[in-house]
């Protein structure tokens, strides 16, 4: 069996992206998504999707893009001076729900590729619940679990680490949520071959919308108040801390002149930050903050 | 004439805060600033001054500090091995008010020293209007400009350049606002001696109560509806970019495990992000933008 070339990669790619927008517009039940079609400079492009306004979904977006070219400079001292040219496809999806009860999602894989023969996978799917709900922290991680077991006993443990070392706001000493799992530069271990692996991260493409589903069908109904509503802005106002100071991804499209709206789309449509803020004793915000700690067990 | 101490600036700077926040709260005319003092791990700490929805201001900080301790890992680099210790003392404020006619302003003004006998001035005024107004941002820079030119004539001309490159965006390829003056590593210029250029710095920290008040005077009844105020959102999310991404005093204090609570009181209360906004043609959003270049000219 020959490896999947990078057009198989990209050509999978593509049909998680359309099928998670066609089940994410039946979920939100009033918006589309946009399309927006673009070049990078060197070679190949992309296709940004962004649905705003829905009825469940404020604002969101599901990106792909197939891009190569030269290594820019930023990355040269990363990968070794001898690399030169890379290709890179993926798929990264945020959204940010109206609701407060409902989390805000994140997902990504991709693949990666130089001249100089080096390839790798990287992925992950994490949730952030503006209120963490134990039970459906439960069922998201089992998720992951399900998907990781069929292709490794090790990976969820490995990977729901690795998320939480990854989904972490230091200057906060917090997560960014519950977690979920996250994993880079990962090739075939001993005695798994590139076809196994791809087909793993296709799975993980594929978990995404049945987890989140899961979610927000248990979220969507409950009532909330401008309480609730302020706590949002406040952890959205962290979401936006994470992506703009410590996220690899962002990062690295504003300093390879990436499009902008397609890698800001992860910002929401609103956020806040209040001075000093402390949740009330006892409150359901000040149980949410004491549980955005790295190393908590989820299946329990 | 011995040159000021450390003693001498910090205690300037400390009656600097003072009669700003003062003054604030005179033009504010209901809120009052909080005070959190606070002490740094190794030496000396800070006093963090916090107005939240006032009349004018919704959020705004007026902060001093005056450390010192051990040169942390990240700025080694930066100064040399040779280096161990530091001293640094500085004011630092950004306000945020209501309408979307008062700008935004930000100001700083700071002193460093080494061990290894290095020391110098930085500082520097800006302003983000929301929309910008030609007279108005005149009536900004001529008093930035009559403050320079009482202690060099080269000042204005040299720090508002330094402004327009400091206070910029690259990913968005525009300008924080209308620019000010920005100044770094300032050293006594060659007949100049160290009191002339600590006098220099301290008429900068008393120049921005009364540029910023005939800014507030000039804007602050005129009436704002809906569509401003989305605008505003969208100006602060370019904001909270900008002094997440880019603003070094933000870098440095997140890189040293500063107080976290006094480092990101330059955020706003609130800030949004639209996918894609475009300004309709000719609207006074769209002059705004095109007016966020480097090298105007607003004197003229």
């Amino acid at each position: 069996m020959t490896d999947p070339n990078r057009q198989q990669i990209a050509d999978a790619f593509r049909t998680i992206q359309a099928d998670i927008c066609q089940n994410l517009e039946q979920l939100d039940g009033k918006e589309k998504f946009s399309n927006d079609t673009w070049k990078h400079q060197e070679g190949g492009g992309g296709h940004s999707r962004v649905i705003q306004h829905g009825n469940m979904i404020e604002k969101g977006g599901v990106n792909f893009s197939e891009v190569w070219g030269t290594l820019p400079e930023p990355l040269k001292k990363e990968f070794g001076d001898s690399v030169k040219e890379f290709f890179a496809t993926g798929v990264s999806i945020v959204l940010h729900p109206y609701s407060p009860h409902v989390p805000i999602i994140h997902m990504n894989i991709r693949y990666f590729e130089t001249d100089s023969g080096r390839k790798w996978f990287g992925g992950g799917i994490d949730l952030t619940p503006h209120y963490i709900d134990a039970g459906l922290a439960k069922k998201f991680h089992t998720q992951l679990k399900n998907v990781c077991d069929k292709h490794s006993p090790e990976y969820y443990n490995k990977f729901k680490t690795w998320a939480d070392d990854y989904f972490f706001i230091p200057h906060r000493n917090e997560t960014r949520g519950i977690g979920g799992i996250f994993f880079d530069h990962l090739t075939p271990a001993e005695g798994q071959n590139w076809q196994q692996l791809f087909d793993f991260v296709c799975a993980v493409g594929r978990t995404f919308y049945p987890a989140y589903e899961e979610q927000v069908l248990a979220t969507r109904e409950k009532p909330a108040g401008e309480a609730q509503k302020k706590w949002q802005q406040l952890r959205r106002g962290r979401y936006v801390e994470f992506n703009l100071v410590y996220d690899r991804g962002t990062k690295f499209g504003l300093q390879t002149n990436g499009r902008i709206e397609s890698i800001l789309m992860s910002l929401p449509e609103t956020a806040g930050w209040l001075y000093n803020y402390q949740p009330a004793e006892g409150s359901p915000e000040q149980m949410t903050l004491q549980h955005l700690k790295k190393g908590v067990d989820w299946l329990k």
